[in-house]
């Protein structure tokens, strides 16, 4: 195990899609959502088992969430829980650890990932990681995953390939030409048609070095402020004055502050079962179903004349669903919500 | 008020049909099921303020039921709940406690009504009451109330009254023909054409040497089990008595014990906004309802493009419901029910 591995996770959503099973004092990626024991944290740390020693595992949250992430992955150095004191999307999160890593260790190589998203075949994912590591170990290049798309969904950005030029040392990895905002569903069956576009995952991997050369050149007031800070990282000054830093700092993603600016960016097409569970139906697809297609996650769920369905309890003992088809049935905490599966991307009104 | 005026609720139902707002731990007559404030049994006790005297009002309800009866209606005599051991359906209830009425007042006038009705007129209801019991305390007659059918519902019993024969002291009190099982739709449909069929609501008026003469000559063996336990009514030794006499009991109605037996037959035809509650969709008919046809009895509940539904739960803190159209949602307890209405009948299969 190469010790200049480190894993960064951003762990800062409030996943709202999913209420009421995910809400803003509990989100997604701190919840057993598959019914599996684990929840989705703690299986994105698992999946880096045997790459990244957990010394080198960096956590970034909401302040709020600190308790959560340290009662639930208890081997991270408390250190490395990075608390952002509020939501300023993942270009800020991305300069902040980045520095921190370079001033632990300037031959760092990062992996950065989401806290939420579900691999289900983690053999492939261990291996693409690797091979991914390996690359940005001997260059300088920035590397996206990107995932085989298997339907013209749109509910994912995409990332086109350029497959005539591909890196002289990865033949498997090739040069991005550009990154598409989600399309419509005509759009997204050219890209699948054409066979060059990926999925964004949103999971990127570069040496700390490479990182924080591309926010010096693309987003220089970021990588200034949190150059600044150099000298307080690791006293007591850190927290107060990443506080007052994150208040007055820009909101924008990485995507857009170095991806979608920078050059040397290259696409890593992978394969390996991924979803982002960005949506219940991508939840049902992913989770174990019976027969007719229903996904029951809960200790005691019966179902009749039922089909294509997500039920999904926390807190019910027992459970009876008779005579639906297409929905959510989900329940938390006493809210409970049944909802069709083609609406669900009205959940987020339902409980504002 | 006269004093002899007797009031006796049967409260033994296990209310099946309702699960999962009703269990065998805590039936319908138990539940706040209008989400008005007070459980039907106190809804019952209440229609019949100013008829009879707290004293005079009895409860016979299962052994299980003793301590959910006395809480909930702590002005009646603990005295006066009598506990039955097993199920024997109606006929040994009324028997039971017509003997014991009869030893304490031999001059008692009687109404025997079900815990768990609905009536929404009370004043009418208290009206038709009253007449009834004038009738009684005057003659040896047995009364029926008889509801007036505001639609060809099959799931009730009728009453076929001989409207040619009424009785020469109240003229609007008329001899029974014959009773009738529930009928099916073309028959019940006949009935309402025909305008003398009335639904058996259950509820009988009588005075105590009637009811108890009739069990003497249409139920000996009942009537003289029950006759035998006199000395000891009102003793310590009455439970073990009764206990006993239960297990060996044969297990009958007072329909068919007596009512379809007996002469001397009356039916009251009234109208009072009376329901049995007896489906959830019945409940939802007398339930308060939104523009859309929906009741909604929980503390939280919105509903949208919700159609011809009843929602009604008690654990909940917040529910959501889009998309259903004439379903029941239904918690209780942490036992959560989605079902078709129309599929109603099939909910106590789902709890076996």
């Amino acid at each position: 195990m190469t010790n200049n591995n480190h894993l960064v996770i951003m762990a800062g959503g409030v996943g709202s899609r999913f209420w009421p099973m995910s809400s803003a004092e509990k989100p997604k990626q701190f919840l057993d959502v598959m019914g599996c024991g684990k929840t989705l944290i703690q299986m994105t740390l698992e999946r880096f088992s045997g790459i990244v020693p957990m010394e080198n595992v960096w956590v970034v949250t909401s302040t709020e969430y600190k308790e959560l992430v340290a009662e639930q992955l208890p081997d991270i150095p408390q250190a490395n829980i990075l608390l952002e004191p509020c939501r300023r999307n993942t270009a800020p999160c991305v300069c902040y650890v980045s520095w921190k890593i370079k001033k632990r260790n300037p031959k760092a190589n990062i992996v950065v990932t989401p806290a939420d998203h579900l691999v289900t075949r983690v053999d492939d994912f261990q291996q693409s990681i690797n091979e991914a590591l390996e690359f940005t170990a001997e260059t300088d290049s920035i590397v996206t995953l990107g995932i085989k798309p298997s339907r013209p969904d749109t509910g994912y950005g995409y990332i086109e390939a350029d497959l005539s030029y591909s890196s002289s040392r990865k033949k498997n990895i090739f040069r991005v030409d550009s990154f598409k905002e989600k399309p419509s569903l005509n759009v997204a069956e050219e890209y699948v048609r054409q066979g060059n576009f990926l999925w964004n995952a949103g999971i990127f991997i570069w040496s700390v070095s490479t990182v924080v050369n591309a926010f010096r050149v693309y987003a220089p007031e970021i990588s200034r402020a949190f150059e600044s800070l150099l000298p307080i990282y690791d006293t007591a000054e850190e927290q107060a004055a990443i506080d007052r830093l994150y208040n007055e700092c820009q909101s924008i993603s990485v995507d857009y502050a170095i991806m979608e600016k920078a050059d040397d960016i290259f696409v890593y097409p992978v394969d390996f079962g991924w979803s982002d569970l960005g949506t219940w139906n991508s939840l049902r697809l992913q989770a174990e179903k019976d027969r007719y297609g229903n996904a029951c996650i809960g200790p005691n769920i019966r179902t009749f004349e039922t089909y294509n369905s997500i039920i999904h309890t926390t807190g019910e003992r027992e459970v009876v669903v008779q005579g639906l088809d297409g929905y959510i049935v989900a329940e938390r905490d006493g809210v409970l919500m049944v909802c069709k599966l083609s609406e669900e991307q009205r959940i987020k009104l339902f409980h504002d």
